[in-house]
């Protein structure tokens, strides 16, 4: 448990699928994305991250999800459970839910309504390690959570708390990644959130890259890690920097939103986000067909 | 539907009582904390807001909550139910719950996870409006949501959406009284949310004041509004300046983690505040203590 | 030098005029300014403040202008020079040139390149204040300056500065003008630098606003304070309302720019502001002509 | 002009000495801290950065430092003068006062006092780069101007203004090096200002490195890009290591502060910041002779 895990590579997060007329659940659309993932060789899949709306989901449908995913994966490669919620026994009730349902590790957002003190933020990360025997992700997003957890208090949690191993850093600043490790002594294993500083976190340290990029360009993304992780700088350079406009489009317009937008123009319709957010607009779809199409013409990798 | 809301003045907001030992809801205690809101003279009472950890409680708990506070109140004086979720059907759902439970109107505060387009924030709104006959009130609340929906955005949205006819506006920017006024040609109601500034807020045209700390103060805060609205203003400032500090005291420690450590403290427990949140720390408690009884001892409107 | 100066209502704020043409100082237009600012009421005349394009001026246009300005007023009304500099050298140079030339008082806005620790803001308070006998204004304006000076750390520092005994708030904050009122007991004379908030802040209990607005609408700033004091709520909203269009308006396009423009369609030309500052846009000097002639129109105050 | 000017690897800041006693400039003391940088191996020297206290100079002490510094280089490798001024024509005097002491190029950050508009921008850079021959550097440092120039702001700025040919980067945001470059289809030389991130920015392709560090240890910073330049990944990274709690002190406590305690620790004395800055105090002072102990007893690379 206190080990390192060998969580390593491109972490590869699908969106959560619905049925374009309902608004349900589309769970034969995850199994096939989900399966398509792992068929393209990503190194762990993670549901129910940012990209997979897990916040516009009820109990019983995120249940679903995560059963779904994880028995599609069948433990062919590790899976890492996005298990936010605003309360503990919420986020509690569903690290015990990934955990009947085999993941690998459970991955914790603090989600932030009323500021949280240092002490009420450390008995929530320790009460959620103790609900189960996973190793813990600790997911630092202040964009979304509204909460930066700085390389220091990271480490001050992790000492006080054994299961928490591993780092999800999206804030950007990829003088984190060296950070954390640093001042962990190496305990931390550190990995990317924020897509447009890929290649340099990885440079910098990071032992892998959360992303939903692989539902759309998965080949690009494995290239990347596979140059960035054999020190072949000049090839890294070569995969990132076409596919960089890409990432920031996904990010730049809402991961769920873009993600099924580009999925949708792949012949794999996913459905539409959930409200309140709405399908991206025509004129954005088009940009994307575009992006899409200089990367499948450039004859680098191709599209999956 | 589309007149002007008879709502204005002192407008509580009951906090959710949890049980010590189980962490269950108190439903009883929600009841007698309601029915002592409404004694003291409240002009309004609205549950599931901020205060009373809407974003803490599970589904049937929220109805359990909506449907408890209402018939306590039981039409005595107007309500005004905090019907905020992530997704817009989830929102729905709880306005529908609040109109058959007889709700005066619902308050949409919008939970921001992505950053919203500005299409997709009025869709929201709109759908949310159309699902029951209530008026609705809009909540700007930037330091909470995520997101800051200024006196333009406000107006602009109003315009097109009828039932859109009041505003709970917490920035605690005075002017954007004035502003919401003006800007809908005085068809927009403005109610203030932001504590400390409660007396500048009566002075700028606000109709009522959104508060939490009628559970502890009534007497003082109906005070303050009677002072307000009569314009008396040296009576108004002997008020509040003795109240400020209590004020700043509850919005500074979080109102649920407060305002349940005062209602100890008055002999009337609430139980503590839902995890990740931890009661009021001993030291704390003691200054809440000091600052109560020190208005207490003023003689000037007896605690309730 | 620690009683109370007698410092209060509508404190004026002069532009800089350079000639058009070769944009050097033009001390005759300054003069005839800032003899309108005092013959048209004003309480008191505050050269090289914001309005005053300080930071673009030489050190000895700083010098011509502070002597210019002091020469004309001659004593009718206070008159508050705004001695800002980085260096605390500068300041205190500066604040010399004042006391030479018969300022009232000093007010200083800290400017920050490096952020400074509290210990050298103090210091830098402190040197100034012991550098002449005039009592000193401390200038909290977070948006220019970079640096946010709380009411607690104002009142800490008035604490230990005696001649620190008036703070100009720019901040909007309203709550702050009772907080820093009521925390150092009185002791602090507070004014108002935020336009949009004039009439809540006289509520509040600023004692004085500052504020470029003169130089254009001399009598409806000078009715407003009437209005404010005398407690008339009514006449005071009647005065506001149009005026705060205009007012929002000033701060928005900046103050050299938006008051110079003004200037111009008065037919009292203080040339343009210096760059890298640009005259205002055809299109939104339009849009002030438009201001100012429904101002007009309105018959309630003249403009002057 | 518009060719790609030779400036890459260490660009080194030197602080500006003044007298313990007098507070005066320290011209000496410059020539010797000058001296040093250029013989430790610098392969350019920046005066009046950041650094170099530029915004506490008086004009004449502008000018004397200017001169004084390139006559000390006197050609021996490239000069980078900042030129900084609140206004236009300040700018441009100081352009040209750098451009007639030889000066290789020009460093204009813009200093905003009053928020400016993207047209007023452009005149502004416009205006110095028409102003002299030299090549400009526009320098972005959001956190002390105040402004955020983005990849795509500069890039319309360079289109537009042939001498534009290289940016100062000092975000932090290690993407924008990349963002810069291809933007502008490597027409932008990029440099990082942002001492944590070095590493990072040499591999994503940042062509120098804008530093005060080599006045302390100039070694480490050498070796630094020389084992960036030839891709030597783990020697990078095991020079950067070590240096990294050095350059987060620096920065954290202001460079002028902190380097000039370095000074003294080393014998070098260059006396105090100038007011308000204060120098480091005794137990920040004590921290810094630890770090630059432990560096010194690595072995790695000599201090000097």
């Amino acid at each position: 448990m206190t080990t390192a895990p060998p969580l390593r590579g491109v972490i590869s997060y699908p969106v959560t699928p619905f049925d374009p007329d309902t608004g349900a659940l589309d769970l034969p659309g995850l199994r096939r994305l989900t399966g398509d993932l792992v068929a393209a060789g990503s190194h762990a899949v993670a549901p129910l991250g940012s990209a997979g709306e897990s916040v516009y989901l009820t109990e019983s449908e995120w249940d679903a999800v995560c059963e779904t995913t994880l028995q599609t994966v069948a433990g062919r490669v590790p899976t890492l459970v996005g298990v936010a919620h605003f309360s503990t026994e919420g986020t509690v009730r569903r690290a015990r839910v990934a955990a009947r349902n085999g993941a690998t590790a459970v991955m914790v957002l603090p989600l932030v309504y009323w500021q949280l003190t240092d002490a009420e933020l450390e008995r929530h990360f320790a009460t959620v390690a103790a609900a189960t025997d996973l190793p813990m992700v600790l997911y630092n997003n202040p964009g979304t959570s509204g909460v930066d957890l700085t390389p220091d208090r990271v480490v001050a949690l992790a000492r006080r708390i054994p299961q928490l191993t591993m780092v999800k850093e999206s804030s950007g600043d990829v003088a984190r990644f060296r950070a954390l490790r640093e001042r962990s002594d190496g305990a931390l294993s550190v990995y990317n959130g924020n897509n447009p500083v890929a290649l340099d976190a990885f440079r910098a340290g990071a032992a892998g890259w959360c992303t939903a990029a692989p539902c759309l360009v998965p080949a690009w993304c494995l290239d990347l890690y596979d140059a960035a992780v054999r020190g072949e700088a000049e090839r890294a350079e070569a995969v990132f920097g076409p596919l960089l406009p890409l990432l920031e489009f996904l990010v730049g317009r809402g991961l769920p939103r873009a993600v099924k937008a580009g999925l949708g123009l792949l012949d794999r319709d996913a459905g539409p986000p959930r409200p309140p957010q709405l399908p991206l607009p025509a004129g954005e779809t088009e940009q994307l067909r575009r992006l899409l199409g200089r990367l499948d013409a450039s004859g680098r990798a191709p599209l999956r």
